[in-house]
């Protein structure tokens, strides 16, 4: 945080289930490398419509949104920039004066990573999941022109329903399907999850694979990365999702772009 | 505020039409000394509802209520202390897990500042002003056995009301009137007010009284202040008032009460 608060410090919060540490350690370390007069939060909330009414009433800059709040809180805003629109789901609220402007940077980071990642147009993937941020990450391969993919998930509703939206196939499980790269979008390897020790594709997948992408950032070394690196793939990880993501809330909110150097020290900071 | 925020910080705020440096300045410092992990932020507001959802919704841990908030919050909380329901006048919320009880420390810090400067229960007084602080101060007056006592107000209509709730009698003037204790609860004396520069009481009750009390804290030397102490008056200033009210807030904020040399560091933070 800006280390001499005054009346004009602008505050800037998350709303989460469970709240983490790295959003608020990220943007308080850039507000103090930078100079800005801004202090971040992290708050949970059981009442989602109240804690937005606060946001409004209580002048508070920026919010970031997390599970489970990234599609209900859509009907409470004012404005959906296309990032949230697209797919329908939110994970930055800037409010101006009042205005409530939506935004999705998970989808944005995607998009980046791809690219500076330069992922070949052409490669084939499967992506595993079908939730939110799945549907931020297939939204962001079908924007950017990626045709060759297939969503892999036991949940046929929302599978079929996801790889409809984004037109790709569906089915259930990877089986003999050996793509070019591979996407977790699920929270196998997590920390904390039941499925903590678990690659998330099966071993042979892996091994015959291109690039793994993996969106769990906690920890950052999945046994999906661990293993992807292993064998000299092209890893592409967590952290470099959550890191873009919430240096695109930064420069929302504050209208400043941090250099690189900046934003890597901030990273490192958070994670510490 | 305290170094290192994290996830399990706490937020306090306050809430007024125009924010100062003071509390926050002041209940920082002391997060920041006591290592206590909070946060204290100024915040305006258009929407005082909105706001107290917000409170609720956000899990703000405490809110300091000025004007012009102090009477209409009283609908918006679930509980009254007795401070409070005495005068009818908020400037104070804590939230404990979504109940909201409300104080008014400002009536607190007179009551104290009465016994601690040993103000005689027979000495008597006029108190000029008839607004929301002059309520808090009469009623500490009445109910620390303060009998002998006139309230003085232009405006009739809350000037009577007020000396009639605390039994005492009102007049429009000072007039021939020479108390033992001036106490001035209006804007007179104040920095940036229409009457910065005037004397809240006539200079020759001024030279004839024992005890000047101004609850103008912004400056804290006004023009009845620095006339008192030329003439060797006992003077309790509003930066007493301030102080204590904010400790007092601390205290309920947070459950500690800092020693008496970090609470005179801290006013003295507070105020550079």
């Amino acid at each position: 945080m800006q280390m001499n608060p005054d009346k004009d410090t602008r505050l800037c919060i998350s709303l989460s289930g469970r709240p983490g540490n790295f959003g608020l350690r990220f943007h308080n370390h850039l507000y103090e490398q930078l100079g800005l007069n801004f202090y971040y939060k992290a708050c949970s909330s059981k009442d989602l419509a109240g804690a937005v009414t606060g946001i409004r009433a209580l002048g508070i800059r920026g919010c970031g949104v997390s599970m489970p709040f990234k599609e209900a809180v859509i009907e409470l805003v004012d404005e959906l920039d296309a990032s949230a629109r697209a797919i329908a789901s939110i994970n930055t609220i800037v409010n101006t004066d009042g205005h409530l402007k939506a935004y999705n940077t998970d989808y944005i980071a995607i998009a980046q990573l791809l690219d500076t990642h330069k992922v070949p147009k052409d490669t084939t993937f499967a992506l595993l999941g079908s939730g939110g941020m799945a549907k931020a990450v297939a939204s962001a391969l079908r924007d950017g022109g990626y045709r060759n993919g297939v969503i892999v998930a036991r949940n046929e509703a929302t599978g079929s329903a996801l790889a409809a939206s984004c037109g790709y196939d569906w089915q259930p499980e990877l089986a003999a399907h050996r793509p070019q790269m591979l996407i977790n979008v699920t929270p196998v390897g997590m920390t904390g999850g039941a499925e903590a020790d678990d690659l998330a594709f099966e071993a042979d997948a892996i091994d015959r694979c291109k690039i793994v992408f993996d969106v769990v950032a906690i920890p950052v070394e999945t046994p999906l990365i661990i293993r992807g690196r292993a064998q000299g793939k092209h890893v592409i990880t967590g952290l470099e999702v959550i890191a873009i993501q919430a240096l695109e809330q930064f420069v929302l909110y504050t209208g400043v772009r941090p250099a690189a150097a900046q934003f890597q020290a901030a990273v490192a900071f958070a994670r510490s």
